[in-house]
């Protein structure tokens, strides 16, 4: 017997609950097949543990600025890792527990949990055999960490993030690999918790910056932190009775020798297409099984180029893998299968993205390179401004940072920025609003700018950029 | 010998110091006049130094956090008043000597420190007798602490903000009079730095908060760091051997009897006008000797009704006493005499305060008062958030405080917000923009709003205010 539904959703994350929820609105006949543990990424390993774990490293960081305050500890402090875990892991289970809610709400005759796999464009086959022709399909598998083969040496000290938010106690040493986002937020947050800590990076990347100046900068100021070995021959990664052992090339080109308790691999995630049989989707596939799709309809592309029935959304559609952004897709693939064949393509927002170190990075808009290329070289300014002068991030002890503006030289118009610097999670928002509204340089300098705030430091980047505005 | 000039400004303050800029691209006809200590109210005594206490207060406070992040203090920690106020005046003169080294900048035949008096409504007078005679005068004489009779009984125990300022050591009790911006910003600091601490207000009035959840919310929640005595009658005031004792009738209706070193009354601040001879500039004044000026051109108004060619700006004018306000108020008084008579109104920013305390307290655009009185009751919506509940607040351990947007019911336009919740001072600012671009809560709520930000918070108000627009 074949189950018949209007919607067949494959994943119960982030971009799968938020599509069903659209969906519901106008059908119930629809099922949700999730194969994997309820929760979101987000809740379980991402967004939230990780903030966590980098809010009890900024309470150990305080303590050492607090001394230049005039705030004296009389014995120094100690780390209580299995503390420091207890609470990461209690309150990451709070937030898991209000995804589960979301899901335990779903009628079970909507929910299956179980593994599916495609049989062909409009039918799904689960574990247990059983079949579901869906009128469309929403693809919402998320994604998973990707590990090298080179890794595979480390045995049971290779980890990935996920594990490091199960851990009942901080352990003394982590070797990181991949000094993206992921990377780099734990990797600050380890070391700022007393984790003897290396990061190895494949050239001189550092989360999403583009700009080498803060590139350069954002190196320096984290490698004051913990080691970062950014481009580093690594020549060997053994298991040994005492950890994992590395051999490398450090920065004065001599091979040395180093043990870790693990190795966290943050060398990136892979999409979650290979347990689907996504192959026999029909769907218009790239070389990593990645289909083909239209962001503001969220519509997968039939290998002959037609528009297809099926659906895209989240981290596996690998667009914008962020919880924000998968939130939108899975509300635009709902309500466009729904009401399937009818609907109309919907406006992404702004590109917005934000890494929680100290400084943080953040970026808006489009990238420098994308302006450039787009309106040509000669017709684009970029305002700058050093964070080490500004007044209030100094009375703060966080006068840390570069930021830069880039915008159109002809309109005036602000088209991205990126942020290397105190509490840009606050400032790139007004600066991503403003891009997202097309707000010149003129228009945006005319709003309010309280004193004394870090807000002040964005004004002056725009400053910057306006006094070289064709007059 | 009377000196003849375009433009005389009074005051070398921010307001002076803008209005000095402005003028000058016009014409070098200007004499500046100075009749007190060089260094604005902001930086010797304002904004600059009370961030600096409060930055030491936030890393005191970070030690009381610490334990439940899993940070653990071997042995405590002490304040060391000493080493705090050192930081906080070095690092304040250092602000002050930028402003010095600007004014620095002026030529000194465009300047005179001396104070200066109306004689009539174009000719000053300095101390020394000089005279100077005007085509425009431009008042920016600043405001100072207002101090009530009553607390003239402390002698040399009473004291205002600029006396923090310049504290070799922290004291170990002080009694602050006035739940103002800056009674409540003091008060907390110092409470926060170990110094013992009572709060005196005539009312439920703490700092610029309207709404009365959000005030009662934020007394008691400010009443868990030191006790306010809220509208409680006070007795007697004594200078005794001790310090300066306070009786007064507590919140259980008894009469108490406290001894703090010192009284510190942060009672309002009034207008620098009764040195100046204001009578004499033929100027329609109120009974506190205030002229009345339009804001769009900081014109003041004749006895008569006619425009004057007299300029008022900055914290004398009691229009908004904030520095950003300050610096356009300057500015356009400053374009405004240069370009005599010709000139064009300019419209204000979107209204805009924040107070540092924590959590903080911010204010942007109309009240609700002021938006029910133009639009009538029935046309508002009302939107609030509980930060009780938002997620990354609870990460942060700051999860505490309330938020309420006020928009239009039928054009679903945002007019205003209050605040009281951490990082306000950055939440405050998305949204004061906002309502100067007179944006709608739908199109706010187009905007991207990261994951897992504070941001999130002010999405939930501006829904809840959606929810209850007409349809």
């Amino acid at each position: 017997m074949i189950q018949q539904v209007d919607i067949a959703i494959i994943g119960a994350g982030t971009a799968g609950l938020s599509a069903f929820n659209a969906a519901s609105k106008v059908t119930n006949s629809i099922v949700m097949l999730e194969g994997g543990i309820h929760g979101t990424t987000c809740a379980r390993v991402g967004c939230m543990p990780s903030k966590l774990l980098i809010a009890a490293a900024e309470s150990a960081h305080q303590m050492q600025l607090a001394p230049a305050f005039g705030i004296q500890l009389n014995a120094g402090y100690k780390v209580d890792g299995k503390a420091v875990m207890q609470r990461v892991k209690a309150e990451r289970d709070r937030f898991v527990s209000f995804v589960l809610q979301d899901v335990d709400q779903i009628p079970t005759e909507q929910r299956l949990d179980e593994l599916a796999h495609f049989v062909d464009a409009n039918t799904l086959e689960t574990t247990s055999g059983k079949k579901i022709r869906a009128r469309n399909i929403i693809i919402a598998t998320g994604s998973r960490p990707a590990i090298p083969a080179m890794f595979e040496a480390a045995g049971d000290r290779l980890i990935v993030n996920d594990e490091v938010f199960a851990w009942d106690d901080l352990p003394k040493s982590v070797a990181v690999f991949g000094p993206g986002v992921i990377g780099l937020e734990i990797s600050q947050a380890l070391s700022r918790l007393g984790v003897r800590l290396r990061l190895f990076g494949r050239g001189d990347g550092i989360g999403p910056l583009q700009d080498p100046a803060m590139k350069a900068l954002a190196l320096e100021t984290f490698n004051k932190e913990f080691p970062i070995m950014a481009g580093n021959e690594v020549r060997s990664i053994t298991r040994t009775d005492k950890g994992v052992t590395l051999t490398f090339v450090d920065n004065e080109g001599k091979e040395v020798s180093e043990t870790f308790d693990y190795l966290l691999a943050a060398t990136g995630r892979k999409a979650n297409l290979d347990k689907i049989n996504i192959e026999a989707a029909g769907l218009k596939l790239n070389e990593r099984l990645q289909p083909a799709f239209n962001p503001e309809t969220t519509q997968c592309i039939n290998a002959d180029g037609s528009p297809s029935h099926i659906f895209i959304a989240g981290d596996v559609a690998g667009f914008r893998p962020l919880l924000h952004e998968a939130n939108d897709e899975g509300f635009i693939a709902g309500s466009n299968a729904a009401s399937w064949p009818n609907f109309q393509p919907k406006a992404r927002r702004t590109p917005l993205a934000v890494v929680f170190s100290e400084p943080q990075i953040a970026l808006a808009g489009e990238s420098l390179a994308q302006i450039q290329a787009r309106l040509g070289e000669e017709d684009v300014v970029v305002g700058s401004m050093d964070f080490t002068r500004q007044g209030r991030a100094r009375v703060m002890q966080q006068n840390q940072g570069l930021m830069k503006v880039y915008a159109c030289k002809k309109t005036g118009q602000l088209l991205g920025t990126e942020i290397f610097g105190p509490r840009a999670e606050h400032l790139v928002h007004l600066l991503a609003w403003s891009i997202q509204q097309k707000l010149t340089l003129k228009e945006i300098l005319a709003q309010p700018f309280y004193h004394p705030v870090l807000e002040e430091g964005v004004r002056t980047a725009l400053r910057s950029a306006a006094s070289q505005l064709k007059r």
